[in-house]
Parts: C-alpha cells; structure tokens; sequence
C-alpha cells in the first residue's frame, strides 16, 4: 500500500497546480484569440505615426510623443499613467549633401549619424580611401588616412534573427572613429541595411573620448556599390561632403510608463514597453510605435482578467542614443528586486518567431500553459535562455531581473529601419497581432501565476 | 502524273525558301545562344551608369552622354558613326521641399514634374484638397479650387504589360493643368509607380496653352498615403512647398547614330533602339540604359553574320519631353520608304515575355524562324499585331514605317522608373541577356532575309 499511498498523496500536493495551469493554458488561448483579432496595435501605430511622426530626442515630436503616450495609456484605462524625466544626449539633423566631383560627378544619398561632427560651413572636400571592411581600415598605422575620406562598403547579411546586424554594425558605431585616429577627415559608411533602394539608414555611433569626432554619414546601397565600381576604374574618387546638424549634451528627456495594478501581489512587477523615440527621417513605425503597440495593447487584454500581478508598461524615451534604459535602470534600482520579469519590444510588427524565456523556465506549469497556447503561432521555444534583451532593459538585466526574448522575424525590418521608409504603411496587421497574440499569451500565464524565475534559475543545473 | 508534277514543281519553287527558313532558323538560334553568354549589354549599362550617371536633357549630364554614346558605338565597330543635333525643350530641378505644417507637422518626399514651375521664392502655403482620382478633381466647377493645393491620390495598379502606367498616368500628365483650370496655386500627385518606398517618381507633363502653369510634384506613395490617413481625420491639412527649377523653350539635343552597314541591301534600314536622355534623380539604368545596351548589343552580335540589310541604332536624346521622336521624324521623314522596320527598347532590363510583330507577318518564314529560336526563351507571339513602338518611334509609325514591339515584363519596372532607385544594381545580368537574345533573333531574321513587313501587311486579311 506504499507505493499507492504515496502516489495519492503526490496527485493531491501536484493537483492544484495541475488545475491552474489548465486553466492558464484555456485562458491564455482565449486570450490569444482576443489578440488576433483586437486592432488595438494597428491603431496606436496608425496614430503615433500619423499624428506625431518623427520624434529624435530633443524635438518638438518628442515632446508630442510624450504627451500621446500619456493620453493614450490613461484612454486605454491604464492606471499610474506618469512621465519620469531624466536627462538625455540629442543629436539632430541639418542641412547634409554629399557628391562625387571626381572623375565622374554624382549625387550621393547620405543619411549623417547620430553623434557625427558638422563639417566646415563650406564643406569637406577630399579623396577617398575604400575599405571591403573595418578590418581592412583598422588594420592601417595612425596617420594612413590623413586628409582621405574614409569609406566602409561591407553589405549586411540578411538574416532571420538579426544576427547580420550585430555583425556588421560596429562599421557604423565604431568606423568614424577608428578613421579619425587614422587622420581621416570624414567616415561614410555602406547603411546598417539589408535593402537596395537609394533611402540610407541612419543610427548612433558611439563617440570614444580618445577619438576625435568627424563628420560621418550612411550611404545608401546602391550609392556604396557606385563608389565601389568609380575606384575600380583606377582613378582618385573625390567626394564633396556637407552636414550642419546640432548636439547637445543633455536635454530633458522622458520615460512614460502606465499599470495595470495586480489584484494579489501588486509589489510584484512585470516590466515591458518599446521605446517612444524615433530617428528624424521616417516616422517611426517598425522601429518602434510597433513595440510600444504589441506591449500596450496586450497589456490591456491582460487587465480585463485582473491578473495578480501588476503588469507595468514603459515607453522609453531616449532609446535611439541608448539613455533611456541607463536613467531607468538608475531611477528604479530599489524596485529589481520585484521585477518578476523585463522585456523589451524592439524589432518591429512581427511574427514572432523565437521565444527565449529565462533560464530554467520552460518546463514550469506556466510556461507550458504559455507554450500550449502559442503553439498554433509558429513560435520556436528555444532550449537556450534568453540573456539581452534590448537596450532599455539591458540595466535591469545586469542588476538581476530576469529577463525574456520574444523575437520578430526581421528579415525586412533592416530594409526598413532606422530610413525615411520607417512608415506606417510597412506595418502588417497580420503579422503584428501575431505578436500581440504572443506577448498576451506570456503576460497572462506570468501575471496570473506566481511562477517564480529567480528561484527556477537558481535550481536550474 | 499530273498531281506528281504539280507536287515537284511546288516543292522546287517553295524549296529555296524552305532552305533559307531553316538556315535562318539555325543561325537565329546560335546568335541567341552567343546573345545568352554575351556581356556586352550589361558592361554598356554599368558604364553608362557609372561614368556618366543622371542625364536630362539641357544638363552637364547629357553632354557627356552623348560622347559616351559615340564613343561607345565607334568602339563596338559601328559605321557612319554620328550625331544629329536639333532643339528640345530643357527642364532641370532645382531646391525642392515640401512639408505638412497642420494639423501635424510632417516632412513629405517629392519630386517635382517635368514642366513644372516654380513657387515664389518664400514657398507657398495651403490648405489641400483631396481627390481618390482625378476624375473627381476634373468634376469640380472652375473656380472649385481656388487657392487650394489640389492632391490626387489615386495608387497605379501593378501589371505586367504596363497598362496601369496608362491607366493612371493622365493624373501626372493632366492633373495639374486641370487643378490650375479650376484656380489651385500647386498640386501633388501620387506617383505613377508601383513600388512602397519614400521616393517618389518624377516625369513630364503636358503643358497646355489654355491652363495657368502651376508648382506640381510627385509624392513618394507613403507620404501620399500619410495625407489620406490626414484628411481623414477631418480637420484642414495644410502643406508648405517650395520649388525652383529652370525651363527653357530650346537647348541643342542630339541623337547619336551608328550602323551595321546592310552588304546586299543597304538602303533597306531596320531602326532601333533607346532613349540616352534620363531623369535626374537616378542614373537612368532601367530607363534607358538598358534599352540603348540591349541594342546596341543585339545590333553588334547580328553584324558579325554580315546581314543584307542595314541595322541602324539610335540612341533618342530627349525621350523624357517627347523632342527626340518628332525631330527624328522630320528630320528622316525621305528615309521612311526604306525603313524595313522600326522599334524601340524603352521598358527596361526584361524578360521580354511577349512580342508583337508587324501585321500579318507572322507566318511569313522569317518569323517562323524567329519564332522557332525564341521558342525556349519564354516569349509569348501575341495574335495581334504592334501598333505604338514607343514615344520615339511614334512619328515614324505615323508615317508608315512598320513597328514591331517586344515587350518586356514590367511588373517590376514601375517600382525604380523615373526615381532615384533606377541605378545599376537594379539591373539584372541574366533578365538583360534574354532580352538581347530576343531582339538578336528578331534583328537576325528581319535583316538577313528579304520580308517585307508592308506588303504582307497590305496582303493581310
């Protein structure tokens, strides 16, 4: 009688957990199905992009877009609707124009980089030296490319996962200034991009103290390649470059953030957003009205079953120049600690195509009751846990909170992003509630659960 | 006996024509082959592209174009090698922007339109009016539009012959003439384009005596798109724009002019070939490069067989108005009896999926044995005979010269033409090859036999 004794007494201490998490799986599946058919997301991209468009840091949009972000977390019946200001680096465009004079003349299409120089009112005017590479250029002694124009052409690799970005992008975030110690007087560099249309892509560099500070634009496809085929020819190409664009050290900045308060344990935080900033030249659609569109509305799907725990959404402010995560890291640190999990949303409308929970998580009632309700979505739950997690969650990671990646495929997101064709028109509707379906089927199982995923890390082998 | 006889006497008068059907057929097919792995057309766009780059006529650009064309058709072993010179109309761009002021304010890509005037210096700001088509606009009374900016913003339908380039095309052609009638101090059209990206696609208007010449441009289709979605939300739309170009009634154009001389009969002249003139805002690749490399190319395979007839190429030196078509017909209207046949390459890169040829020709055995060595390349021969033949060799059809078109698939072309994106890369080496293997087939068979295009036109039922 033993065995069968035992075996009785483990069904009644496993049964209510069991029970929960059939009925998180039957819930999180109707809640699903909510999702697909919600328009909640489409529309609060329609709006953001049509009523307030471009908003770099320290502009007029920017301010709009505060104020949007306010307005429409309070209609949508979120509560602690709040604006954190903090202090954030604003870089924005002027007057830019760049043509080859020498040997054939052509207009270029240059898109100049957040934190780039001006250049002299009058322009710079110079050869240019062009590099297959960073490599190539780095490996060159100090000096080599005094008085040239420097010019990276490596295209990106188009990938499902955005891995071709991380690859490549150092020519953009670190190029400028590995030319500038080199004595270059200006840095372009082929786009972050994976399209072939004449629209360059912009986005930061980073800005070593120990480098001088160049002007540095992107250079459409195309417009690369025609630099590529001009030095083929054998004869010095020169490039006549104009930029006039204004940086400043610190402006106010804001975070913008709405609750949906948890019934039981409120202290109990889930942290998600997108980022409320866009770069100047499109109107921020893909990157990211779509990622404050997927968490806000699958939030709202979540309040109406008054989950537990409290969901908090953040629209970070200053995601492009990568403050907006430093000052929330920085203005929440006491709080990590309750931060159930943290997830960005910043790689455009979808489909979500991986999911990547925290370590040790999969296997927990509520993760298989969130595994059961995506499972008709096409969604790979990885082995490997998930470890970034974007750029305005990345503090909180590194302080402790434990962190989940739900990837949208972004085999056209780099077409797009960070380019005038950033626009509402690339949105797919389909492919965005696809995403919804997903994040609200993740918040429910965690917010109506207590799934704990410190503790499930720290047993995990 | 009598039926054998007549069976004999058949056979040996249709022999020689059966023979020569079968050599035409079999050599067609070789050339074809050799058109296939022949990179002649490609290294033609690359270098026009490149070392010449945006051409309209009246520009540095055209200048060097017209070297270019010389130099090239000296180089590749053209006879009578020459330019012909006459006067076209000159529109060039100058600064151009545009932007929503209210309700929120939005930068907009255009590009203005061939013809177009400018705006006063300081710009000119207004309310718009919206139409889904110009039918809607041209229903309004005179005087409807009164100070307005009038829009139209009606998408063009995406075909593979090009009929929804007809189709739409009258709103860039007419709308701002009609929107002028009807008192609109400005008016933006949706481009005549296909494609999803923020540039917008330029091209000539009418300029009809009767109606006031007002500022008009094209919008990218988002930007278009983002005024609908602006208008829709029920308040005034107001629009700032600011254009200066310069339009000049005559300026020296040039048709540049090279032969295969015919060996047997060379005052018998088939007439092809493309347009070098180009828009401004990309480097004319897919219009014209390619029209003037596939040409150029199948002209050269074709003279290496020694062809009876003359194969004259002309590179049409101010397409874009509509000049170098009429100056050419004036200018060679003595030459039009002996023109065996006319047409021309103005639809890009290919494939070519359907030819039309001269009426009544199709049976004829020259045609068999073109058809025969086009069999594998995809070509539909369609039932009805060619009729247009493209802007410059319309005056030449008008004055009976016969036209064959061969058509290539333009499904994509519509997306790059007259925009910024009609670049090299665009081009695709093995969609060229084919259309050079067709026109070589075609030239081939035309030139190396005796059909005459007019009598079986006039023999047709």
């Amino acid at each position: 009688m033993r065995p069968m004794f035992f075996a009785a007494l483990a069904a009644s201490i496993l049964l209510p957990a069991v029970v929960q998490a059939q009925d998180l799986a039957a819930k999180a599946a109707e809640l699903r199905d909510k999702a697909l058919a919600d328009p909640t997301a489409y529309e609060l991209v329609e709006s953001l992009t049509t009523e307030v468009g471009a908003r770099p840091v320290g502009s007029a949009g920017m301010e709009r877009a505060r104020d949007w972000g306010v307005a429409k977390l309070k209609a949508l019946g979120f509560s602690n609707v709040r604006v954190e200001e903090f202090q954030a680096q604003s870089w924005l465009r002027g007057e830019e124009s760049a043509e080859v004079v020498a040997p054939f003349p052509h207009k270029l299409h240059i898109l100049g980089l957040g934190r780039s120089a001006s250049t002299p009112r009058g322009g710079v005017e110079a050869e240019i030296a062009l590099f297959g590479s960073l490599d190539e250029l780095t490996a060159l002694p100090p000096g080599a490319l005094k008085g040239k124009i420097a010019v990276v052409s490596q295209p990106m690799p188009k990938t499902q996962d955005g891995s071709g970005y991380g690859f490549i992008n150092r020519n953009r975030t670190l190029g400028a200034a590995e030319a500038a110690r080199r004595g270059a007087v200006a840095y372009l560099t082929r786009s972050s991009s994976t399209d072939d249309t004449r629209l360059p892509h912009t986005g930061a560099m980073s800005q070593p103290t120990d480098a001088p500070v160049i002007p540095a634009a992107a250079l459409s496809t195309p417009d690369a390649e025609l630099l590529e085929r001009l030095v083929a020819r054998g004869q010095p190409v020169r490039i006549r470059l104009k930029m006039e664009n204004t940086f400043r050290e610190a402006v106010p900045a804001w975070n913008v953030v709405g609750e949906i308060t948890g019934t039981e344990a409120p202290d109990e935080i889930i942290v998600i957003g997108g980022h409320l900033d866009a770069w100047d030249p499109g109107t921020g659609a893909i990157d990211d009205a779509a990622g404050i569109a997927i968490t806000t509305a699958a939030a709202r799907l979540v309040a109406a079953e008054r989950p537990r725990r409290t969901i908090r959404v953040v629209m970070w402010g200053a995601e492009e120049l990568n403050d907006s995560g430093r000052a929330y890291g920085a203005a929440h640190k006491d709080e990590v600690a309750r931060m159930v999990v943290v997830s960005e949303s910043d790689s455009g409308d979808g489909p979500i195509w991986r999911v990547r929970l925290p370590k040790g998580s999969a296997s927990h009632p509520a993760m298989r009751a969130f595994a059961a309700a995506v499972a008709p979505l096409q969604v790979v739950l990885a082995p490997e846990p998930a470890t970034g997690g974007g750029a305005d969650v990345a503090d909180l990671v590194r302080q402790g909170a434990p962190v989940a990646s739900l990837s949208p495929d972004v085999t056209r997101y780099f077409d797009l992003h960070h380019s005038a064709d950033d626009t509402f028109d690339k949105v797919d509707p389909k492919k965005l509630a696809q995403s919804v379906a997903v994040w609200t089927s993740f918040l429910y199982t965690v917010a109506a659960s207590d799934i704990d995923f410190r503790q499930l890390a720290a047993e995990a082998p």
